[in-house]
């Protein structure tokens, strides 16, 4: 199977890359990947991806920029990292890849549990991720020729310590356990569906 | 209770307004508006309009613009008609009107059934909605002074027999049961919540 993964060099995107490449061939998408790059903010950019890599099997995106900080910082202008990034960027990644994907191909994207379990300093993320499960519901019953696509929600990550004290009581979820929700989603029959990888 | 209600001069917003000004005092918003205009899908439209009506309790839209249509036309353009409508318009009436309005004042916004019963042709109106819900239900743990935040969330209306046939299996909400549901955003004690009136 052909997997593009976009995020690559991030902590769920490196990992996921490294376990899946023993079974699968593996392109590393990211902004400076030296496979191919992708700025997901940019339909652009992400037509261009597609172009290079030609027809493929699976998508999955591990990258989701939003604005991270006080709430008081939360304005139109700052909304937007979240808006071009997490949310616009994979669903551009769906719009214009669904016309490259092989049939029965599917999309795997990236939401988190702040879609419903809000943490404060994360409201942009809280949206952006709601919003993406939204489409991804409303997606899989438009998109033809077999194609599936889902979405993958954990809570923080084991590998990410470094938000482990913005999300109080939240029980990090394995990196073995973050490979088993996406294998759910790209080697499964699903469609239409938010993974809790726990 | 001075209460403004944005998409007045909509089938739900007239309604609403007709209903609650036996007993409260009303500001209708709409683009063309007699009481006072408003273009929610511009940042300084809403400061504009939050500056003439000055202080306020309670803050009700029902305006949500979004792209419906087929999904073979469903690009990062028309994706924006929800984008900057439903989910930006309705998330920068919050982010501005939390300046202008009183202690313990209500936000209440509209999404709908689709954020998870979704419907062909609705994709825009699905990823806006469930935006909108992740925003209320981050923003209900970050607003101060007693301010609550809720969506009013229903399937098609009763006065709106034009979408019927585009949501089959929906039974419609009655406007008896819609005003019930802005009621307890309005007038109850709820923050965070998704409220179907139904």
């Amino acid at each position: 199977m052909k997997i593009i993964i976009v995020g690559a060099s991030g902590t769920m995107g490196s990992f996921l890359a490294n376990t899946f490449e023993k079974e699968h061939e593996i392109v590393r998408a990211d902004r400076h990947s030296p496979d191919v790059q992708v700025e997901i903010t940019s339909p652009e950019a992400i037509e261009n991806m597609y172009r290079q890599v030609g027809a493929f099997d699976a998508l999955i995106c591990t990258a989701g920029p939003t604005y991270v900080g006080p709430w008081k910082n939360l304005t139109d202008k700052t909304f937007r990292n979240g808006v071009e990034g997490k949310m616009m960027g994979q669903i551009n990644l769906v719009l214009i890849g669904q016309h490259y994907i092989n049939p029965k191909g599917s999309f795997t994207l990236i939401t988190g549990a702040l879609t419903h379990e809000p943490q404060r300093n994360f409201a942009n993320a809280s949206a952006a991720n709601a919003a993406v499960e939204g489409f991804v519901r409303a997606a899989a019953i438009e998109l033809e020729n077999g194609i599936r696509i889902n979405a993958v929600s954990p809570t923080v990550i084991e590998n990410s310590p470094q938000y482990f004290p913005f999300f109080p009581g939240e029980i990090p979820v394995t990196m073995k356990q973050l490979e088993y929700g996406f294998r759910r989603s790209v080697f499964g029959a699903n469609t239409g569906q938010v993974i809790k990888p726990q």
